[in-house]
C-alpha cells in the first residue's frame, strides 16, 4: 500500500481530533485515507437507533444532538456534541445495532471512519485506543454523576450545577441546545425549568439577556444552590 | 528481559479476566509477572476516594461494592462487581484521584495491576485497550439506559426491571447486594423497595422465601410492569 506522504492530502477533522492527536502526520495520512467526510445539514438525522451499519463519526465542525427514545416513548436528550467528539463507538466495538439517534443541530461537518478499519488502525496504532479509552472513562464518569445528582438532589441543585459547568469559568452561558433539551437532559419538565430559572433570578444571581443566554451574576450565590 | 514461559507461572486471575483474554500463553506470562494478587476480607475497604495512586484492580474471586459520596453526605451504590470485573480505570487513564470507593462484600482475591504498567501493556498489544473499550462502552450504554429509566419511570418499574435483570431468565434470583444496596442503586429508600415488593408480591408476580431471594412467580406478569 502506499502511504501518502504530507504534502498529498489534507487530514481535515482527522487532526483535529483528540483520538487521532498522538499520530505522526504520516499516520494520519493513512487514517485519512480510510476516512470519508460528510456533510450534515441543521436538522437532519446523521443516524437512527435500530441502524446495523458500523461507523464512527467524528465531528470537525458544528453540534450534534444525541437522543434516545425510551420503552414509553418519551424522547431523552443524552447529550451534545462538538467539534473533536465521537459517537457510534458502540455499533463499532460490539455487534449491536445503535441505540440513539443523532441529529445535527447545525450544519456540520464530520469525518466517517467504517467500523473495521478502525479496529485494524487501533491495532496497528494503540495509542488511538488509549486515546478512546480515556474518552470514554470520562464519559463514564460524567454519566455516573449525572446519576447521582439526578437521584438525590433538587432540580434547582441540577439547573445551577448545569450553569456552572457550561459557564467554563466565564459569566456569559450561551446554551448549546434548546431549553426542551436542557430540561430533558437534567431529567425535568421545561415549565420547571422555566419556573426554576425564573426563581434563581428573582434571587439575583443569574438573569436571561436573550432567549438562550443565561448571564452568572452572583457566582458564590450560584455555587452555594450546589 | 527474560519472559517466562507458560510452565514456569500460574497466570492466576489474569487468564481469567476478558480484556486479557486475546493473548497467548507467553504474553499473559508478561502480564503476570508485573501483576499483583491481592486478598481482601469481607467488609475491608478496596480503596477510597480521594486516593491518587494508580492501580488497575481486576476481581478474581468474590463481589466488591463500588460506591460515591455525593455532596450533600449521601452515601450511592454505583455497581457491584463480579469476577472478571475490573475497577480503578480512571485514575490510571486520568491523573485524578479516585471519585468512588470500593468495599468488598465477600473475601476476594484480586489482581492489582500498576496503572504505568498497564499502560505500556496497552501500547504492545492492543487487543487489550480494544478489550477495555468494549467493556466501558458497555458501561456507557448501561448507565445511559439507567439514567433514563430513573428519570422517567415509576418506582415499580425500576424495581421489575432490575429483578427481570439479575434473574437472566432463570425463575429464582439471590440478590448479589443487600436491599439498602439495591435501593440506593435504584434511587429510592430502602423503605419504597420494601413496599413496592410486597405489593408485586400481593399481586401474586413475586415471593420471597427468605432473605435476599426473590422467586418470580409470573414472569409476563412482572414484564408488563416494564
Amino acid at each position: 500500500m502506499t502511504v501518502p506522504n504530507h504534502e498529498d492530502y489534507d487530514p481535515g477533522c482527522i487532526s483535529l481530533v483528540p483520538i487521532f492527536s498522538d499520530l505522526s502526520l504520516q499516520e494520519m495520512g493513512e487514517v485519512a485515507a480510510i476516512t470519508q467526510e460528510r456533510h450534515v445539514s441543521k436538522g437532519e438525522t446523521v443516524y437512527f437507533a435500530g441502524r446495523t451499519e458500523k461507523q464512527l463519526f467524528v465531528i470537525h465542525q458544528g453540534r450534534v444532538k444525541i437522543s434516545r427514545i425510551s420503552e414509553s416513548g418519551k424522547v431523552q436528550v443524552i447529550r451534545v456534541l462538538g467539534p473533536g467528539d465521537f459517537m457510534g463507538e458502540l455499533s463499532v466495538l460490539h455487534d449491536m445495532p445503535r441505540t440513539d439517534f443523532a441529529e445535527a443541530l447545525q450544519d456540520c461537518t464530520m469525518c466517517v471512519i467504517p467500523g473495521e478499519a478502525l479496529k485494524t488502525l487501533m491495532q496497528r496504532f494503540p495509542s488511538i485506543a488509549l486515546k478512546a479509552l480515556e474518552e470514554l472513562s470520562t464519559r463514564v464518569e460524567q454519566l455516573q454523576t449525572r446519576l447521582e445528582q439526578n437521584q438525590h438532589s433538587s432540580p434547582e441543585y441540577r439547573i445551577a450545577r448545569a450553569i456552572l459547568d457550561l459557564s467554563g469559568g466565564s459569566s456569559t452561558v450561551t446554551l448549546p441546545m434548546t431549553k426542551g433539551d436542557l430540561a430533558s437532559q437534567l431529567g425535568m419538565t421545561q415549565e420547571t425549568l422555566s419556573r426554576k430559572l425564573s426563581s434563581l433570578q428573582e434571587a439575583g444571581l443569574i438573569n436571561q439577556p436573550s432567549p438562550g443566554v443565561i448571564r452568572i451574576i452572583d457566582r458564590s450565590g450560584l455555587e452555594a444552590v450546589i
